[in-house]
């Protein structure tokens, strides 16, 4: 058992691994951080508080303020969010989505809370499908970060990311078994009511349901044939 | 020449830095990042936007809003700031002012800045004279960031810190030799009008124009003797 700072966006991915760090260490050894770094799809953020009131986990927020063009012409923080493009995941149109360097930023965040509150361990949902696009996302990136985590502060700290080579497919089936509220969570990238359905994230979780056999609670604006991968 | 974001807090060291890197790289070149993390000495960042006004240097800020406690018990950002020790910087009191994994957080925020804007280089005023008291000041931490920024985003970035072997009063000298206008930075952590003149970093800012041979253009509510370190 450990004391356990997750970084929880309030989608699938990190809901699951929220789930699955209760179901180890108890609800009351595990906290949820949240940063709004300026996301359009700022709509995960009220997932994730009503998920962590499912979960019985104590909620932490980060909000950053900066300019809008902070991150440079990235879609997800800018001020056009009919700029998210659509279709897989791994295209090169989604490029634009990258925040440079938002892992780090998130795990420099996450590693200053755990040590605020004694947590001798920091958790991620980062998981294979990431790799291609994200830099950030990579084994030799986390790798990094670990030696960081190693001598930044007074007492090493431990990176887990369980999920680094799994599929999200794979991430369902763990949020089956750990009883994660994944219904509750939010992955679109479009800010909508309910998930657009079209857009990378949305249907990269469409597909991820379907491929773990998972029956997908998820309400999607619409629903089109998922492309076959380039 | 290079593009580069230095980390500017509007104190004496970051302010000598960012006069050193215009001087080498030119204004236009050169932009200065300030972070507000909650501390209560936010008077240094009108202390840096007058800076930014008299070298011509643009200047980005990111605000960052969390609750008083994010941090743990640090003084520094606490909301008692009578609780910020006097005396010698290097004293064991002195750890109270540790945010923790303060510099990640600053270098992550660099290093996205710096990729947005296309900059090669980011640079940070850390110094011989914060090894002791701050784990992320050290040649460790900082070898270990390097490596995060060359692999964390698409174009490895260079972190340059060039007063990593200076003491506080070779920094002295390096801001008369490239005019940084000392005068008009800040880095008494108690947040007055003036600065106190008997806080750690007071002392240790008096102390280095004493060694230096420089004239001190700063005003201190007081001036007494300055102890000898133990």
């Amino acid at each position: 058992m450990a004391k356990v700072v997750v970084l929880h966006s309030g989608g699938l991915d990190s809901t699951v691994l929220l789930a699955q760090m209760v179901a180890m260490h108890g609800s009351d050894q595990v906290e949820s951080l949240g940063v709004h770094y300026g996301q359009v799809h700022a709509k995960e953020m009220e997932s994730a508080l009503e998920v962590c009131g499912i979960l019985d986990v104590r909620r932490t927020m980060v909000v950053m303020s900066m300019a809008h063009d902070f991150f440079g012409d990235c879609a997800l923080t800018g001020r056009d969010s009919s700029a998210i493009p659509d279709g897989h995941y791994s295209d090169d149109t989604m490029r634009s989505t990258v925040v440079p360097f938002r892992n780090t930023i998130l795990l420099a965040l996450c590693a200053a809370r755990a040590t605020a509150i004694k947590a001798e361990v920091i958790a991620m949902a980062v998981h294979a499908g990431d790799h291609a696009i994200y830099p950030d996302c990579r084994p030799e990136f986390l790798s990094a970060m670990d030696r960081v985590l190693m001598c930044g502060d007074y007492k090493p700290l431990l990176l887990d990311a369980p999920f680094l080579n799994y599929t999200k497919a794979q991430i369902v089936e763990v949020g089956v078994k750990c009883r994660a509220p994944m219904g509750f969570t939010w992955s679109c990238y479009k800010g909508g009511h309910v998930h657009c359905g079209t857009c990378g994230t949305c249907v990269e979780r469409r597909e991820a349901f379907i491929k773990a056999g998972v029956a997908d609670p998820t309400e999607y604006f619409q629903t089109p044939p998922i492309p076959l991968r380039p």
